[in-house]
């Protein structure tokens, strides 16, 4: 049997020192081209994609009652014909407890062990992933690779080494001797015991389904607890890939492969209801819909939920020194995965007399404008659109965009179309909406709109840009802000705004994609505001998810 | 300014390596006596003591809205006649809004100086607190030296510990950089600012007015998070004593003495909910009943709520090499404060046939009189009894004594009564009361009893001992729990069965109260049964107190 701890020390090592001094490092490669990687793995990994499709996906599971499948490809408009195991809760349960007691008792080093392999064959599956994520979450080929690949697996990995951090913080023995009055010396020989809490259920998302689920993941099952990974049906196949390779490792390990598996549901029959109320589930990681994690935030009593949602991300553009600079970066945001991010900028503000740039006052419209050509400069090459915005997931999301453009007739400073791709005649894309607007339409902006939809908002000052912004932000959640501005006062100012109303902030990034948030250095959610109670990662997101007990023996 | 970090670095040094290793160590004095003290800090402490009663205890706070005092010494009889705050929630919860900001802001070193400056001023005030607690909890004057003291403080110290290793595992700054594409080189500046979650309340509970107190206290304040310390109203001295030195260390560091208050309260008039349910309050800690202990726990959605409650506490006695010398250790804990400590044992665990000792089978009736004999042992001497015993801290107490003794009739292995107290002819006493049990009287022993009520349970087999009392303690918890057995396997089963029930568990103590729970070395309540959900302390009870906002910065 490999001792995969010591097997993949080295990188759970250099982990652990990436959190610590929160340097930009990666575990896996970002780029899938065939430069790195030869023609062989790329050609292998879509090879195995098609051979995955229009069957019953390889999982046995106990308590199966029916398959189910709902994916529809946003590239080719055609179902994948993926079949995937739909549960009776009861059997499964059962299931997981009869696998509990063992990996319970495991050590921390055995568990942080299994997940390090499973992070590494995920590692080796990322070119079938970068397809089923394709054809799943709408996003491009090279983002999937990337943003659901590398960035997504060292999420994962900076969690482990978060669990591995708690849980090493915990001796396992001690001696412990003292004099009581005059004759008693007591000599007590004591052990500690880490306690899993109980069972783990990952709610996956349709647009990253792999972005928070690797983290909590490792973070549940690390810390000794069996997961149930409840995915969403239109993005079922990452997720049970990842499935496959954990009980593929734990069965290796010795251990039932039943400590993790997969919940497939429909739309018309949503299985996470039974899920997260079964009283042996004990964790519950949520990445959804703002409504739904404040409902389970609010009424899981005695249960630890970590959820992740969702917010009206802003910017403020006070003043800059290259205003096509800037705009090119926010409008990359616009298009990027098709604003179906949770790092995606929403609103936009700008006081109304316009900013100064480069020391020269600009008005508003000039700014709008630069907006908006800067997001014609993404689409202008057919290849650069399509990997920048991919696909939309699903037709709600063509939607809400025809939702707003009806709603804001004659406030449009860009209209959506959809944009030609190049491989995929049949792709279902659409360029960003931008809509002008002022505080007198707040209802517009005062919550996520999902997909290409942002507003170009223009405040009364740069105070009232940063009010408005910081507001949302505290009422209606935000992931990321981004400040813009050559004014240190401002900026310093603005910061402190954003940090009140529990929101992390960004200043004057450009040439880079704003978006991006780095594992190992970028604690992404803050918990203060209606996004999400939970940072991937801090040790807040692993600490509770295990108790200790101990026992003491006095020395005879 | 005195740099308190600095001056007691020593001290937070010496508890990271005591908390890390978990040896014997403690930062305080556990003896009152003269002979290490000299004569006149005892007489100064008792004459503060004095000084204090019958006026309006020394503390303006904003939002008093009359004085209240129902403390009534169970030495005495008397009242001790001091009047303290009691407040209204909306303007004391304003002033402390105008408070946190600058205590936010402040670094966490800056925050960890300040509480370990408080808990060496708490230190400075031992003799006036064992005086303010035997008369208000009713323990012994040692007792209340020691346990309300030393034992405390250095669980004060060792929650404040954690909240350093957590707050310190966040860095302040980072750089960090990267290639995107070909050209962008994102070189970025990061700040990491730790944000506390708002106010801390903390509950306090009678018995044990500090115990729970310091390292709730230690736990909130140094993360950023004001706190109101909601005292019981039989057992506000010490709480008070201790507010007043927060409040002296806070202006004298320049901040608001606002940042820790005082809320006392009446039993008619508790103020309890209209606290927790404040919106600004966003952590609980709570010591009391295991019933609101629980509603608070389920009713408190969006705050942190960490509880210790209480349970019915075991013993199983399967054998023994000195059954002397075992009923003393068992006698011990049933004598020990009145059994009105969280680590008293309840329920005494025997099989109906008997048990061996030292190779010899010693009948049921035997093992029975033996622990009887033993707490006789212990009270034989009157000023040992008085050290041991102390008093009753409530009329209730005793009610509940007489309550089981009329109900247990014909089934009492030893019955109660006062003992005399050598000083105080008046003093509430009462000696242990001891019933006979078997499962049939389940509905008995199956909650806490609270006080000197216990019961020697015979049951079918040392396994049904087991399965009793490791259900109880999983149904009804438990914080402590104790076996006896000179029989290895016996001893494995045992320890396993107490750890799936959740509940920690020491092996064959004796020559030693068997109460003791010792800081840095027991992690004290599981939160895995149904005498609480937080432990004191581990990274868990600290991590979740704070959260992380970060600013980043592209460098120009």
């Amino acid at each position: 049997m490999t001792d995969w701890f010591e097997q993949h020390n080295d990188l759970l090592t250099k982990a652990l020192d990436a959190c610590a001094r929160r340097y930009s490092w990666s575990g896996w490669p970002e780029s899938p081209s065939t430069r790195i990687h030869g023609p062989d793995k790329p050609a292998a990994g879509k090879a195995r994609f098609e051979s995955l499709l229009n069957r019953d996906f390889p999982l046995e599971q106990p308590g199966e009652v029916a398959r189910v499948g709902e994916e529809v490809s946003p590239y080719t408009g055609e179902a994948l014909g993926i079949r995937y195991p739909q549960m009776d809760p009861a059997p499964l349960f059962e299931a997981i407890a009869r696998a509990r007691p063992a990996w319970a008792l495991a050590t921390p080093r055995q568990r942080v062990g299994v997940c390090l392999e499973i992070l590494q064959r995920c590692g080796d599956q990322l070119f079938e992933n970068a397809h089923a994520t394709m054809h799943t979450s709408g996003q491009s080929y090279v983002m999937a690779f990337a943003g659901s690949g590398a960035n997504a697996l060292d999420r994962g990995l900076e969690a482990l080494a978060y669990a591995h951090k708690a849980m090493a913080d915990v001796p396992a023995t001690a001696h412990w001797e003292r004099q009581f009055g005059a004759d008693g010396a007591a000599s007590l020989d004591k052990r500690y015991r880490l306690v899993p809490r109980g069972v783990g259920v990952i709610i996956c998302c349709a647009t990253f389904p792999l972005w928070n689920t690797y983290p909590a993941l490792c973070a549940s099952l690390a810390t000794g607890n069996p997961v149930v990974l409840k995915a969403h049906p239109a993005a079922t196949l990452p997720v049970a890939m990842v499935v496959q390779v954990c009980r593929e490792v734990l069965a290796e390990a010795g251990f039932d492969p039943n400590l993790v598996s997969l919940a497939a549901d429909t739309r018309e029959q949503p299985a996470t209801l039974s899920l997260v109320q079964h009283p042996d589930t004990a964790i519950i990681d949520f990445t959804g819909s703002p409504s739904f994690g404040t409902w389970l935030e609010r009424n899981c009593p005695g249960k630890q939920v970590y959820t992740e949602t969702a917010g009206c991300n802003s910017v403020v553009l006070e003043s800059c020194q290259d205003l096509q600079l800037t705009a090119r970066a926010i409008a990359q945001s616009l298009c990027q995965a098709s604003a179906q991010m949770c790092t995606s900028v929403q609103n936009i503000h700008l006081p109304a007399q316009g900013i100064k740039v480069a020391g020269k006052q600009v008005p508003l419209e000039q700014v709008q404008q630069a907006l908006c050509e800067a997001v014609d400069f993404w689409l202008e090459d057919g290849r650069r659109a399509a990997t920048l915005c991919g696909t939309l997931f699903d037709p709600q999301v063509q939607a809400n965009i025809d939702r707003y453009r009806e709603l804001a007739q004659g406030r449009l400073l860009r209209d959506s179309a959809p944009y030609q791709h190049p491989e995929y005649p049949a792709a279902r894309t659409a360029t960003p909406l931008i809509i002008a607007a002022t505080r007198a339409y707040r209802d517009w902006y005062r919550q996520e709109v999902f997909g290409p939809v942002s507003f170009v908002i223009s405040n009364d000052s740069p105070q009232d840009c940063l009010d408005d912004a910081t507001g949302n932000a505290r009422d209606c959640g935000a992931i990321t802000a981004h400040v813009y501005s050559v004014d240190d006062d401002f900026v310093e100012r603005a910061v402190e705004a954003y940090h009140q109303a529990g929101a992390s902030v960004a200043v004057n990034l450009s040439a880079m994609p704003i978006n991006f948030a780095a594992a190992y250095s970028d604690y992404h959610v803050t918990g203060l505001n209606p996004a999400g109670n939970a940072c991937l990662t801090d040790l807040a997101f692993v600490a509770s998810r295990f108790r200790i007990v101990q026992s003491k023996f006095m020395r005879s």
